[in-house]
């Protein structure tokens, strides 16, 4: 069977050929695509998230919904260096839902999140479905002409950098799938409450709510501090993959550097480490990106209460590997690979 | 139970109050958003084609929905006298159509239309999905900065025009719920060679494989020949109803003068006559607006071999009359109120 990969790969060479005749410097293959005017650069992207695919409505809120919609599309937009400006989202939803709060409890959770990051919804469509919610988040966004960021600018040498703490979203996945539930708080959706929330709330937060690092990705495009960016939604070891294969270049990666989310400890972990839940988990949504060395000294520490931490480094070699307890191994792309964000079927 | 126009409207005044604060000078509640730039305007579309509310697969090709899906956000986009330039193209499928090749001939319809126009596939996204297809379609294009044609900016006296024949796309509809199947070409999708087709085929054809008027839209934008344009996806008299609400106007129709699709009577029509299905059917995607009295002899009467015809006149009334055979009556919106394009359920 064809894997998603393979398919979008066929399209991007498609879409390439008919590129080069226009103004669009960027087509599929990257987190948005880009299309050049005089002196900005327009970048968009879309997120399809289907019911039962991508969400279940028993583990999730109307809100959160909204929220994680727009998220990923904003996380993409960041991930490109770019800043976003405005959103068109189409929703389908069965009749029965239609009825019920549904839609008004979902837009509440996406006005949230696009007020915080003023961005402007302007569009889209809605639609009847027979029996589950489909929703396709497009965000656009946009960046001085010479300073989007995309995959393939890493160069040996350069320095290997994670936004925040990985592996939360994916232990958060655990806890629902062992039949925890989320704690609605009434009038917030409690983005801006984490510091009271117990580390199994956190987690079920990090899974259900995330929160895109959209000023990290707009001060290292504004600022021409990364060479090459990609946010983290099928996992570490796939999406620097995904980084180093578009770039031509290897990596290797310090297991000891990766900052591995502290509140997995209570999720049930099984046979599963952390710092496998930290390298192969999805659904992060941090940015993953490399730095010149010289530019090094210019990257702030934290940005927004968010720490970038250095990982490891590009290297010439083609493969990507990890060092852990000294010992130097592959690290094979894990994440999810057919299609990004699949959940199991109920 | 909530309407989608009512909810439209909701959302419209919700965006207005955002747009305002940035540089979009239209956000819900057209046929396109606007964005403005310095000298041009980015017009951005996004449609959502559902299985079995939208299509059925018993009744179309894969190549046949490439092309559909395309063809109504072009249609929205021309709609707009805007010039389709970027598609990004969002499609969740089973896996069970995945390991076919529907998605190649899917992408085969898609393309061949884009090429037509000049379109190129820039982004969009993947997913599986449980047991059916969705589709979202956007489509950005550009306009010069004061060409943009709006659904508000008909005026009293105004002359109302149609591009195209009306009624075809409905009676296409009947025949396939009669269960007629379309004939379908290897090698061809037939859009070229309507001229050997049988008036069931041109019916068929028209529900199948709309024809949207980019060519048309990208006229009279340019030569700011009309004043308000919208396209006929939910029926003239629906979408005649949109545009007087934006303008604030009302309209007269003559009967007599509207361009029946000829080929209508071979479709089964029972209780419904073949002038109902022009003025009600939905899914023609033909372009509806209005020109200043002045301006009518700079109107070409044909383009690309398709008709403009003059159907009526806007009115300071706010009523929305049609005269057929002396008498003057209410001409009521009867296309879909809910949900577009919203076929029956199998």
């Amino acid at each position: 069977m064809r894997g998603e990969f393979d398919f979008i790969e066929t399209l991007r060479r498609r879409t390439e050929r008919q590129a080069k005749a226009g103004n669009v410097s960027l087509g599929i293959g990257d987190d948005a695509a880009v299309v050049n005017s005089k002196n900005t650069s327009l970048v968009i992207t879309a997120d399809l998230l289907v019911e039962e695919i991508d969400f279940r409505l028993d583990w999730t809120t109307p809100q959160f919904l909204g929220h994680k919609a727009l998220a990923v599309s904003l996380s993409d937009i960041a991930a490109m260096g770019a800043r976003p400006r405005f959103a068109l989202l189409s929703l389908g939803v069965p009749q029965k839902i239609w009825r019920t709060k549904f839609v008004d409890q979902f837009y509440e959770g996406f006005f949230r999140l696009a007020r915080d990051h003023s961005v402007a919804l302007i569009g889209g469509d809605t639609s009847r479905t027979p029996d589950r919610i489909v929703i396709d988040s497009i965000v656009l966004g946009e960046a001085q002409h010479n300073r989007v960021t995309r995959r393939s600018g890493a160069k040996p040498g350069d320095l290997i950098y994670v936004t925040g703490m990985l592996g939360g979203a994916a232990a958060g996945l655990r806890l629902l799938q062992s039949g925890k539930k989320i704690k609605i708080r009434t009038r917030s959706n409690g983005a801006s409450r984490t510091t009271k929330l117990s580390a199994q709330e956190k987690l079920l937060r990090r899974q259900l709510l995330p929160s895109p690092r959209v000023r990290w990705g707009r001060l290292l495009g504004e600022k021409n501090l990364a060479t090459a960016m990609i946010d983290l939604s099928d996992g570490l070891s796939s999406d620097l993959a995904h980084l180093c294969r578009a770039s031509g270049v290897g990596a290797v990666v310090d297991a000891s550097l990766i900052p591995v989310d502290s509140s997995i400890s209570v999720a049930p972990l099984k046979e599963i480490s952390a710092l496998d839940l930290a390298l192969h988990g999805g659904e992060d949504y941090e940015l993953l990106f490399t730095v010149r060395p010289r530019k090094r000294a210019l990257l702030p520490q934290k940005l927004g209460g968010i720490n970038a931490t250095l990982i490891g480094e590009i290297t010439s070699s083609k493969r990507i590997e990890i060092v852990r307890e000294g010992h130097t191994r592959a690290l094979k792309p894990e994440g999810f690979q057919h299609f990004r964000r699949a959940l199991p079927r109920k």
